[in-house]
Formats: C-alpha cells, structure tokens, sequence
C-alpha cells in the first residue's frame, strides 16, 4: 500500500471496483431469484431470512446514531430510521417487508418473531450491527455505502421478479420503490462523510475495508440460503421448512 | 413450556437430545471429511477455517473469566485458557491446530493472518465470544457444553481421517489427543454449574437454548465451508483458493 492519498475519483473509482467484484448482485442465488429459476418456497426462504435484515438496519443506524457528535449529523442519519420505522404503525421499510413476505405466503407473525431463520443470516447481520458499534465512526458510515450498487440490483431483483414469479404482484414488492430515492439520498451524504474524513491512505483504505466487509455481509446471507435451500437443500436443524 | 424443574438427569437427557439432533457430528460436511471423501485442498479449507475458531477460544475464555465472580471459579476456567494457550511458545491447543494447518500443506504465517477465511466462519465464531460477553455467566458457561459430545466427534474424525488420507499422520492430528482428556474436564466443572446455578425451568431453558445456539455456531462454520468448497464450490470472493 501505496501512503498516496487518493482523489476523490479515485476513491470513488475503487470503492466502485469492490462493488464490482462483491456485491450481491453477482451472487448465484440473486441471479436465480430474479430470472425466475426458485420456487416459491425457495422465495419464502429469502423473504423470511432477508426480513432479518431489515429488521435489524433500524438497531444499526440508532446505534451509529448514537456515535455521531453533531446534531447536524445525527439530524441526517436520523432519516434513515425514519424511512425504515415509518411515521406510524404500518408504514417504513421494515413493515414493508413484513408486507413482501406476507405476499408470498408467509405468516407475518411468524416472521417477526425470527424463530427459523438461518444461523447464518443471524450471524452475518448481527455482525453488520457489532461493526457499526465497536469501529471508528468513518468505518461505520463506510459500511452503508453498499447503497452506492442498490439502485441496480432492485431494479434487476424487481423487473426480474415481476416478470417470472405469478405470485408476486407489484403491490408484494412496495417495499422497493422508496428505497429507489432513499439510497441514492443516503449514499450522497455517507460518501460526503467519506471525503471530508478520510483524510488519510490509511483512512481511505479502512474506508474500503469496511465496503468489503459489508459486501460479505450481504454476500454470506446468500450463500447460506442457496446451501440450505437450492438443490439438495440441506436445512440446518431448527431452520424453517417450507410447506411443500 | 411448563414451569416444572428438571431435575438434574432430566436437564443432561434434553441436552443429549439436543447434541443428537443438533451436534455437527450429523453434518454432511464433517460425514465427507471422516470418510476420506474430500480433496487435501478441501481439508486445507477446513483446517484454515477452523483456525480461526481455535484462535478466538481464548478470547471466548478470557471473556467469560473476567465475568466470574469467584477465585475459585476463575481459577477454574483459567486451567482453560492453560490448555488453548499452552505454557510457551508453540505449546498449547492454538499452536497445535497451527502445525495441524501445517501438516495438511498451509503455510502457518498465511493461517495466522485468518485473511482468507469464509466470512460466515468470521460470523459464527465472532458471535460466540459477543454471545459469551452479552448473555448471562449461566448461558455464557451452558454454551461450552457442546464439549458433552466432542469425545465422539474426536474420536471418528481421527480414526477416519487417519484410515483414509494418505496426507494424515498421527503427528499432524496431535491437536486432538489431550482433547480426549481436557473435554471431559471442563464439561463436568460446566454441568455442575449449571445444575447448581439452573434453579428455575426458565434458567434451565436458557442452558438448553445457550447449547442450540452454540450448535449452530459450529453446524453454520461447517454449512459455509460445504458450500464454499464442495461440489460446485463457490468461493466467495477474497477467500482462500486452494492452489490446485
């Protein structure tokens, strides 16, 4: 490693060839969910395990929230409790997805309560929520910078899934059409951040780091349904099973 | 769930039951590994892999010491930090697992560095030492007692592998052999708190659902190594590539 700080194309340009090498959009069970090739139960699988996720990105944010030192700051990441939790019950991302499980055939109470998710998928969030805790404030905000590849891989997952699914209805996916403006909202402000802070090559290579990590996060929930879900199929014990 | 107490055969009958269902012994990871049915790359993953879990049981250890109340209790945990740490350099369960890695065609330095591991082994053995530092010193502890059923594994792992890997000497599997002796030692201090400290059928719930927890802490390590590096293999990206 080079002690060159590099521009901010630079910068934007290697966190762009992570992306491009680590996120989940490469990963063969995303390309098997939007061309149509899971079954619906293999569907249920993904909505079940992905609602932990959403469920646990509110922790994440408050918990960086918590962190920030300036109202100007905590002010902006507030929004992005706002766009999961809502104004009200019903509404936000996380009650959204509740929605897009329950639009494909699951119990919404069954959901919430995370009883049957994968071991995998707990470890690899709760992970995502300890790093925004225990690393510098930079790293956690570097962290959320997946957004940066979102737009493309729900307009893939949401014209894929619509096009190849019967059961799933434009109504099932709503959960996708505010995060269209949110992320690229968010991914403004956590790449200013990034910019202004990162003021070293060491900095800016933590910076990277943290992108990396936070693709495994993503990139290892996918790994952990295709192996207990996708041909054989071999579900750990305790895990949900879907009703053939 | 009904209020009734176990008594103390009852609780180490439901924990048998749970080892019998949940234990990694029933993994098709671990039945391939035993039965000479992977590659000297396969078992090259598993051993690097695994590294990392025996690098952070010190750690895990060390975690749940500082949490004891008693010199007595302390002294008796520490005697586990004495077998993973050993009383010198290249002494103890860490440095062992290092010439395992080693006798299998690792280099040590590269084992050390963990770069190269599966982000779902990072995950799993990461959330036992937050599960040790966060959850009660009774689950804390309960969560050792999948030690109850190593003797087994132990024994089929190094009798199998031994039989069926030309690569495998009784040297490189030394690791193991004060297991056999040290397991036994730890699970009767551990079943001994529990029974002292489990008083009511909801601390014993706890205990049984701290030994669910940590089977799936080591059933996941073995899920992402399956499907990381067994037919097909998909390698996430930036792990380790065996060289062929």
């Amino acid at each position: 490693m080079s002690d060159r700080v590099l521009s901010p194309s630079d910068l934007r340009a290697a966190l762009n060839a992570i992306g491009d090498e680590r996120y989940h959009i490469h990963h063969p069970f995303h390309r098997m969910l939007h061309d149509g090739r899971l079954t619906r139960a293999q569907v249920q699988a993904w909505a079940l395990n992905r609602y932990y996720y959403q469920s646990r990105i509110p922790a994440k944010d408050a918990t960086l929230l918590a962190r920030l030192p300036t109202a100007d700051l905590r002010r902006a990441w507030r929004s992005r409790l706002e766009d999961h939790d809502g104004s009200g019950p019903g509404l936000g991302g996380v009650a959204r997805w509740l929605k897009l499980a329950e639009g494909v055939g699951l119990d919404p109470a069954y959901v919430e309560t995370t009883e049957g998710i994968l071991p995998g998928t707990r470890f690899a969030v709760d992970a995502y929520v300890a790093f925004v805790r225990d690393r510098s404030v930079l790293e956690a905000v570097a962290s959320s910078l997946t957004e940066m590849f979102s737009p493309t891989i729900i307009a893939e997952r949401v014209s894929g899934m619509l096009a190849n699914y019967d059961f799933i209805t434009k109504d099932t996916l709503a959960y996708f059409t505010p995060r269209m403006t949110q992320a690229p909202k968010d991914v403004d402000f956590a790449l200013a951040y990034v910019d202004e802070h990162a003021r070293t090559r060491a900095q800016q290579e933590q910076v990277l780091a943290a992108l990396c990590f936070k693709c495994d996060v993503l990139w290892s929930q996918l790994d952990a349904l295709h192996y207990a879900y996708v041909e054989p199929g071999r579900v750990p014990p305790g895990a949900f099973v879907p009703s053939a």
